[in-house]
């Protein structure tokens, strides 16, 4: 498999886990100490524990609300650096859709990833997320 | 061409033939047997003949409101499975746009497929489609 | 890689440096008498100098107005040509944010390029969109 289909693939069980509101499996998608640089946050998250918090807190939010978020990464441009990871750089969609109603698009984003591999799988070392309604 | 490649490209003129009202080339994706359980629906649809008076159809109404529609798979999660068929599963995104007037985003989705290879080529066996809009 | 895949990466690539408006750089992905058909166009611009004012104009407007588009290919089908070079035909979202609004979805399209190797990296002999709003 090509790096670029690896990456495809990856985001592809990644944002399946993150909209399911399974946030100890999508944090195992990142490296222990992974961090997580978003739009508009003061400081990065950093590790698995941060990861899981942050994402349990928003998913029980989304389910209380019967809201089903759902993320797309597309226009992936995939670069392996001269250590062997990969710089993954893709647009991002964030869809919203609340029982009976109609779809929402929320968000247009920029998302940049360096991922690594741990025992064969890729994982998130750092990502950083822009908004683009945002500075 | 890997697995993961080879369902991209199924899905491009799967769906490029759908959006065309073209209901024979596009039931022929299907195997002759092949179902889709769609959401909200009481029984699946089951064999060609019946995909295709379903799709044209939808295909005429749409035709005669002016209403071209576009249907998008994204972040394709592909496993092979044991018996060597593919499990596809994906998000999919239904776009509709009026003649003269701004594109709408009706539904968001999610679409499981079986997939199978007959003469080399991909098909659908079973199609299993649910909407966040719904229960 | 496979064709598929390069094409995906350099669509990935080419939409990048067209939303930062990079208008040398993008007509750089265009053959030297590359071709845009453009939607309501009564004659397609011819060459990357013709490329480069219409998009640095509309990069500009964009800018002034603190407009941020996304280009988003999809659902691509490659054919490998006879002559070695490639048909992709595609569908096409383009999505507007501007600062502190909502992003809009403003167009869903459809591209078909041939594309050519030069130097071993793809480019675009020729380009022909279809906007689904317009007869």
């Amino acid at each position: 498999m090509s790096p670029y289909v690896e990456v495809q693939q990856f985001y592809a069980r990644h944002m399946h886990l993150l909209d399911a509101g399974a946030a100890e499996e999508w944090a195992a998608t990142f490296t222990e100490d992974g961090t997580f640089t978003g739009p508009g946050e003061p400081e990065p998250l950093r590790g698995r524990a941060e990861l899981i918090a942050t994402m349990s807190k928003a998913a029980a939010e989304q389910k209380a609300a019967g809201e089903q978020r759902r993320h797309w990464h597309g226009m992936v441009d995939v670069e392996e650096l001269p250590d062997g990871n990969l710089q993954a750089t893709c647009y991002a969609l964030v869809f919203s859709t609340f029982q009976g109603k109609d779809p929402q698009l929320r968000r247009t984003c920029v998302c940049r990833d360096i991922l690594v591999r741990e025992n064969g799988e890729l994982r998130v070392k750092a990502r950083f997320v822009t908004r683009d309604d945002l500075p």
